[in-house]
């Protein structure tokens, strides 16, 4: 027997409307190439997005069409954040940090029919130009007005939105409807597209606004520093929407003094991004302070923040830190940390320990953790497995592959590749990607665990950490280590001394190489296929 | 094009394995039959729920059976909750204060087979149970071992479930499955039935948590003082297990002493309730202080809280009033009034006038307002029209009637039969229902403003207005009022006075009746069926 209860589609433009009829006067802030603030509310975004939807008509984009954006986090991308989906098209984020190759072969693998491209990220694309063959239209944004570009069929978005009528009606899409299509960043193989659904993204929307999550409410002013261009800066450009929060898109300024006035000047309640951001943002408001009194909740996920920089915000500045973990599978949001009621009598050393894991599922979100044999492994904080997820916005396949047991379990589950330890309050900690871990002698030593140690020590900046090849013990780790630049002169043996406490013996690496810098993907994080290509010569590893 | 989410059910199991998951510590406490306190966590509710699953299996409940509650707010009426929809059957609650004859009409209209009952309102069932055919189990709870009925085929909650194993695998619903029925108060006709499905109940879950509205977490402890019987206790105690939040049941302790103790002794952050439990446990504060430092939210809904209260609240006692709108049609929670980030700056007696409207929709419900002609009206303050609505968590028919235009648009709205005013930044306040205004001349008069005005007089306690019939303007309206036991002689005049500077004349009651008690319909609220019957002598109206 089905319930009597209307049956009301979860599909974007809901999102849109309420934020139009609840919150019209709500602003949308945009840092534009040059430095100057755009600022708008909801009611123009709204009006906007109605053009836009005409535009894309004009253009010929049909239901589930693909639609890439090219773009920094501006009010333009927000624009097709909801108009491309209120078509029924599919907004696809092109990641402006891939290489020609790989942005190349991924519009071409979507198939897009139009692309959307800020002019201050143009000659990026253009490196990419040559290889792609789907695009019909290339539409340019943020542009001057004597660009020169070698794109084939260019128009520019203001002279499109300038000649679109304001009138449209949303056609009353199926939640199902594909309405957004990211890439992984690729770290093995070729990127894998995830398309998500109106439903998905509708859900997730609620999900990370819960109390429980972000909390996000009117009162709020979010400055989404995590980009656009790559699993849907965390979702939050529709949970703002939804819950009638400012948004400040910081476009092209996300140098730590551009961040650090935003900040301050816009009142922002929660900056939201990636742990390298917010250590240049502590070193500048350590230099210079400024006004962080509003902030309540500084987001970071992306990577693990370190234990050291939580404190520092927390004890120096004021500042709350919540950490989280996602996969552009999890449509990102996965896990959060907001410390618990049962935390409230702990020491604060306590309290950071805990800050510096990944946090607790959202309402909505199932995790397990699994052994290499697919059993189950307890929640006790110190097994480490496999973590797997599902939810309603979790990805169920990838875009034109059929789905693998490499990534998706038979009782379906997603495998996410991230070794993992949950302690008995649910509480998860990455303990490594899977690949990643170093098996040394049959033993899983933890890559991450011995990078973050050796970020604890005061004159390393950055480090990763490898398997190398190793006769006895088949695989054994090494460290590749970056140091400050006034660190002076450090010796491999002081850095395993400052290991030594901590570990045992065997997890100790044998060999530390000091380099000038670590390459990094296209979304920011250590390069280690790269690094483990320079360092054993093996470009399949 | 259809997304490549996982297809992920929205059904209630997935509510209690979350809370069993993430928040198997918590606790639910009940105030028993005799005062003594019941506590359990969420982790002995879960395996308790699975018990009951089996003892539901046994009784023969199968897929799709409506089981009826007719009980308190307590753990086994929480463990219904879950295990009746858990194992796809409908939860039926049952209101307790309804009369025999409705009482047993709504149990042969949704043809329960089993019906679990609270041992403490046994004999007020018992006087339906002879027009009852349906029934094939008695279930009886707090329980004293020599309870006598005249119920057939009684058995014994406890026993049941200690002959049940604990075992039990959820089957895998479909989350448009009917999950629970709960009829309407049925102040006009026969009670109608609203067949909530898995999915309804999960989105609104989710849609009362948002920080706009309840902004549930982990962090809380919700008293619902509102009954399970009616409209699923507002949802919380969904909600409260999806966040984690402790819960405290008050069984049948709602006296104003009561209340008060358990909210200093349980630490309650969200009490719930109508607002006559409020006005009682108002006046129960001034006179005994208790410690409500712990409220930061005290929720209002099943009728509009008085300003004065309101203010009472919130200058004297220091507590934070949020009031809220809903219907059994709207599982119940439709709009809630916190106040908005634009408020901030305005004077506190302002900020009363508004926390005084029933508040704004909560993201995923949308409100209009039309005039008797369909024709929608605008939001300006001004524009009185009949509200509708629509959204996931909003019925679409009545169980067993098809639907008909009184109360559901061809365009797919829901008909309130409330009549209501928005204003401009879309924040509603109910004039009155539709059949409750008075049609003086050609022109409305809000009976439940004129009441409200009553209510600012010291010494009036209670007050309906109705609209008798008038030969010369159609309909006038008559002041049916209750003085304060110590109020001592107040005249008409005195009263009309009061109302004089604040309506226009022909508002006025032209007739003020002073009366001992004025009937209350099932759920408490103004009985104005019976009063427009005791003084117009006409049933029908």
């Amino acid at each position: 027997m089905e319930g009597l209860m209307m049956d009301y589609q979860l599909t974007i433009d809901r999102i849109l409307e309420h934020a139009y009829r609840m919150h019209p006067h709500k602003q949308v802030t945009t840092k534009l190439p040059g430095g100057t603030m755009h600022r708008y509310s909801y009611a123009d975004l709204y009006h906007r997005v109605k053009r836009l939807a005409n535009v894309l008509g004009a253009l010929g984009i049909e239901s589930g069409d693909r639609v890439g954006t090219f773009a920094w986090n501006s009010f333009q991308h927000l624009e097709l954040y909801f108009a491309v989906p209120c078509t029924a098209a599919v907004c696809h984020t092109l990641n402006i940090r891939l290489s020609p190759e790989l942005l190349a072969y991924v519009v071409n693998h979507a198939e897009d029919k139009a692309v959307f491209i800020d002019a201050a990220v143009l000659p990026v694309f253009e490196q990419a130009a040559d290889q792609i063959g789907c695009v019909e239209h290339y539409v340019l944004f943020n542009v001057d007005s004597g660009v020169q570009t070698k794109l084939p069929n260019v128009s520019f978005y203001e002279d499109l939105m300038a000649q679109a009528f304001e009138d449209y009606e949303w056609s009353g899409m199926d939640e199902k409807a594909a309405m957004g299509l990211c890439y992984t960043s690729g770290t093995t193989g070729n990127p894998k597209g995830v398309l998500y659904s109106h439903r998905s993204v509708y859900l997730h929307t609620m999900g990370i606004s819960h109390a429980n999550a972000f909390a996000l409410s009117e009162q709020d002013v979010v400055m989404p520093a995590v980009p656009m261009y790559h699993a849907m800066a965390w979702g939050l450009p529709y949970a703002c929407a939804f819950a009638g929060a400012d948004m400040v898109l910081p476009g092209q300024y996300l140098k730590p003094s551009d961040l650090a006035q935003m900040i301050a000047d816009q009142k922002v309640t929660v900056p939201a991004g990636v742990p390298t951001l917010w250590s240049g943002l502590y070193e500048e408001l350590k230099t210079k302070p400024r006004d962080t009194s509003h902030i309540r909740t500084l987001a970071v996920g992306g990577a693990a923040m370190p234990r050291p920089l939580i404190q520092a915000y927390e004890t120096e500045l004021h500042v709350n830190v919540m950490q989280g973990w996602g996969m552009t599978e999890t449509s990102p949001v996965g896990t959060l940390l907001n410390l618990q009621s049962h935390h409230s009598a702990i020491l604060e050393h306590a309290q950071w320990d805990i800050k510096a894991k990944q946090g607790y599922p959202l309402a909505g979100v199932e995790m397990r953790i699994v052994d290499e044999t697919g059993e189950l492994l307890p929640w006790d904080g110190v097994a480490m497995g496999e973590l797997q997820v599902r939810g309603p916005w979790v990805a169920n396949s990838y875009y034109k592959v059929k789905p693998s047991p490499e990534h998706f379990t038979t009782d379906g589950w997603f495998r996410t590749g991230d070794v993992a330890v949950i302690s008995t309050d649910g509480c998860m900690q990455i303990v490594d990607r899977a690949k990643d871990l170093v098996k040394s002698g049959g033993e899983w030593i933890s890559s991450l665990e011995i990078e973050n140690a050796l970020l604890d020590h005061p004159k390393v900046r950055e480090a990763a950490v490898i398997a190398i090849p190793d006769e006895r013990w088949i695989e054994r780790p090494l460290a590749v280590v970056v140091l400050d630049s006034d660190a002076g002169a450090v010796t491999e043996e002081e850095l395993v001394l400052h290991l030594d406490s901590k570990f045992p013996k065997f997890w100790l690496p044998d060999k530390i190489s000091f380099v000038d810098e670590i390459p990094k993907t296209s979304v920011g994080k250590l390069d280690k296929k790269s690094l483990r290509h320079r360092y054993t010569g093996d470009p399949w590893r």
